[in-house]
């Protein structure tokens, strides 16, 4: 390669933008972690020059050529997909005319404002006005990018999250689950044993932090490149070699943090695992929000709330609140108070069966508010009318019911079907981790996680973004993603 | 003024400069406090990119004709100094090309890396040759520097930290210094009592962190706008409504660390009181490094470290520790215990009376540097002769001598003058301070700093950079900045 070509110059650029990146993450880890409250209107309005530096990196017009111009050089494969990344980011910000990414941007803020006020007064009246305004803006880069792509409107946002991925194809996916969750919910509610009392607390916050140390040391995460804070809502960030998960604590309740602090450490393994060699390029980042979500829930949902894992952490745990030798520290109590599955109405507070409801009735409502079938007037009676069909109980208002997920509210659409494409992908990883290597369950039985995460990094931190998605799973577990591992999963956790 | 005029866009380009610089900042912190060891590799070229983006702004082409056209337009008083300040920054970072803006900064990363090794060695020798390549550029950028402002290559240099500064007027006030200081110190060690025992530790860092900030909020810091945290080395930093400070703590002396907040809330101070309508612009800095030294030291050395806050102090100090009624947890015992002058080899461990003899010694080899009278082979004979006749004492290496600090070694020439310029304005401050408020001491007695930093902010923190240092002395102190009020503060504290 030699070191004038467009593409050389390309990956230059595309190095500063990630330093850029990087740095925009720090500031935002910082916003939600450090950062003293009156510091806030001057913050926001930091970041958004710095959001808008680094979007006008990406949109120089001398991207396009030198995108094009590097088409027509000799590229490996990994240079190939590189370049297939670039462009993607390139299209995706270039797409929307400077005017209506202003407005999109403004509407976002608008609306998510009132919504923090209108969400505990569960009045949708007062947002309502706001969303359209924001739904109607979405619906116009909806539309642009989807003629940029050549795909409908929803797919052109849903691309945004899921590079490739087509509601086509998720259909099929969340129409089995769909049609697979009603029936076993009945039966898996019906044959559950009454609910065991776990240990009561007050579980103090330093022992518990102390505790989620622990584990994610025991984990193989390497606090010489991360860290672990708190912060309101859970999160993973971070930069280059410093992966950041944050937690919150309830003092009556400490495996909520935990099994947060340990779902947060997938995604961490994810980030610090991603090929070295491709670091600051396009091609060297995580693959997907889905893919993401499938890394943070195979490590807890598959691993981590397994009966092995829980029989290995009661101890641990009777230990660090120095409660060793009461009774309820046991590791079938942890077991079974984790178990309980339970309609709900909020979906952070889902159990894993129920989960998946909750996802399949958001895709479907912001499926149907981009293909022209809702309109906001009509959101809230259509959401109840899912909850109704998915899970059989109708919130009593809109808190709990449509305005509980800031998602929408900011302008998030198209990004909801991750986490449960990230669950069944996580079924499915584990399933192959497993049949790979026989000990893998009695190592995670051990407090031994390096098994899992050598197959993960050869398989899935290392890749980057070479592949696609659907080519990632494929390779590493020899079939294209569906939901059968997941529900026989589900099956054998649940009624065996 | 019309809002397409040149001065309007000027004054937009640096507000979004300043979001920059202050991200830069908070990254800085960041590296410094809270950033996991192994993510420095990737932050040093993270920022590095941030770095080079920030100085593009500056000297974009525009900015030249955009300075030449606003001098033209009709500005108030504070809008021409605006533009006075823009036209400094301006003419700093652009008068020096830009293959000598990278050498240097890379020689002064590898001199400073050589040093870090060289000076526990007390290895003068083994950073010899990087310091003189240092130097060498550092002489380079001087005379530019020194062709565009009209001034001698060490004025320019001080200019970068202390606008308008010139050495004819630092050697009158230093030299003066000089003259007075072996004599007072003479005396003061003559007369000094024996020393005093001050209470034991171990003193328990949360226990420390707690007085701090108990102590901070007395004297009015906002938590809402600023934080506390622990570093390697103190300092003080942040963005608008975002003062962060920190601190290092010893569990063998409590005071040491007190001491230390205390001075950097000084800092932050100066800072959370500049003039919020003037906030991003150049006008609405802190004025320089000298000036802000007076504002860490008029709080710490005139303020907290008087007879009356220490009486204050004795109790509080007494109960955060659990000590309340064991000896020596009096005013009297941690006033004398302060209150010890003795000559020493490190600056960074000096007292109020044998500080300032530090910096005359380096500033008069730096002037001698850059003067053509001196070269890096001579500097520890030098640095010797010069303690014998300031300080009367000899360091056995050059640990404890010329490779103590590591200013010079990172390329940092003429900045340390701000240091003793900042004691000797903090003393003319308080003084003026006292005469203008009588129950100024008392208030402080009582723990009571409004009065002190009302003053402050109206003569010093409100007026930003819109007068030179020499105008703000004599405008809040009604004289021009000389040593004699320093000199009695001295003989008052040590000698009465």
């Amino acid at each position: 390669m030699p070191t004038n070509s467009a593409y050389t110059e390309l990956a230059d650029r595309f190095a500063r933008m990630a330093h850029f990146g990087d740095a925009l993450a720090i500031i935002d880890w910082d916003t939600q972690t450090m950062m003293p409250d009156g510091a806030a209107d001057y913050r926001a309005a930091q970041t958004a020059t710095l959001r808008a530096f680094h979007h006008q990196l990406l949109t120089d017009p001398a991207i396009r050529s030198l995108l094009d111009a590097a088409e027509g050089e000799t590229l490996d494969d990994w240079q190939r997909a590189n370049l297939n990344e670039m462009r993607r980011d390139w299209v995706h910000a270039s797409a929307i005319p400077g005017r209506l990414v202003e407005a999109h941007s403004r509407a976002a803020s608008a609306c998510e404002q009132i919504w923090r006020e209108a969400r505990p007064a569960a009045d949708f009246a007062k947002v309502k006005p706001a969303l359209a305004e924001l739904l109607r803006l979405t619906r116009e880069v909806a539309a642009i990018k989807s003629q940029v792509l050549g795909v409908s409107p929803y797919d052109a946002l849903l691309d945004q999250f899921e590079p490739g991925a087509r509601a086509a194809d998720i259909d099929l996916l969340f129409d089995d689950l769909a049609a697979f969750l009603p029936g076993f919910l009945a039966e898996v509610t019906r044959r559950q044993p009454a609910p065991v009392v776990p240990p009561k607390g007050p579980f103090p916050i330093e022992r518990q932090r102390a505790l989620g140390v622990k584990m994610m040391e025991a984990m193989g995460f390497d606090f010489r490149f991360g860290r672990l804070d708190t912060s309101r809502h859970p999160f993973s960030s971070g930069a280059p070699d410093d992966a950041r998960i944050t937690t919150r604590y309830d003092e009556a309740d400490f495996m909520r943090s935990l099994m947060g602090v340990l779902h947060e450490t997938g995604h961490a393994f994810y980030e610090l695992d991603l090929p070295k060699e491709w670091r600051g390029q396009p091609v060297g980042r995580a693959r997907s929000t889905g893919m993401h979500e499938s890394q943070s829930l195979i490590m807890e949902m598959q691993a981590c709330r397994s009966k092995g894992f829980m029989a290995h952490l009661a101890p641990l745990a009777a230990e660090a609140f120095g409660r060793t030798g009461e009774p309820g520290w046991d590791g079938a109590t942890l077991w079974a108070a984790n178990m309980r599955v339970q309609p709900s109405f909020i979906r952070v507070d889902a159990d894993e069966v129920t989960y998946p409801a909750h996802i399949i009735l958001r895709y479907r409502l912001e499926k149907a508010l981009f293909g022209g079938a809702l309109e906001v007037d009509e959101l809230p009676a259509a959401w109840n009318k899912g909850m109704k069909e998915l899970l059989g109980i109708v919130p009593p208002d809109d808190r709990l019911g449509c305005l509980q997920d800031i998602h929408w509210y900011g302008g998030g659409f198209g990004y909801f079907p991750g986490y449960t494409l990230g669950a069944v992908t996580a079924a499915q990883f584990f399933d192959a981790a497993r049949r790979a290597i026989p000990s893998l369950e009695s190592a995670i039985a051990r407090g031994d996680f390096a098994p899992l995460r050598g197959w993960l990094a050869t398989h899935v931190h290392g890749v980057g973004s070479r592949y696609s998605s659907a080519e990632i799973v494929e390779h590493a577990t020899g079939r294209t993603l569906d939901a059968e591992i997941f529900k026989s999963h589900l099956r054998k956790r649940y009624l065996s």
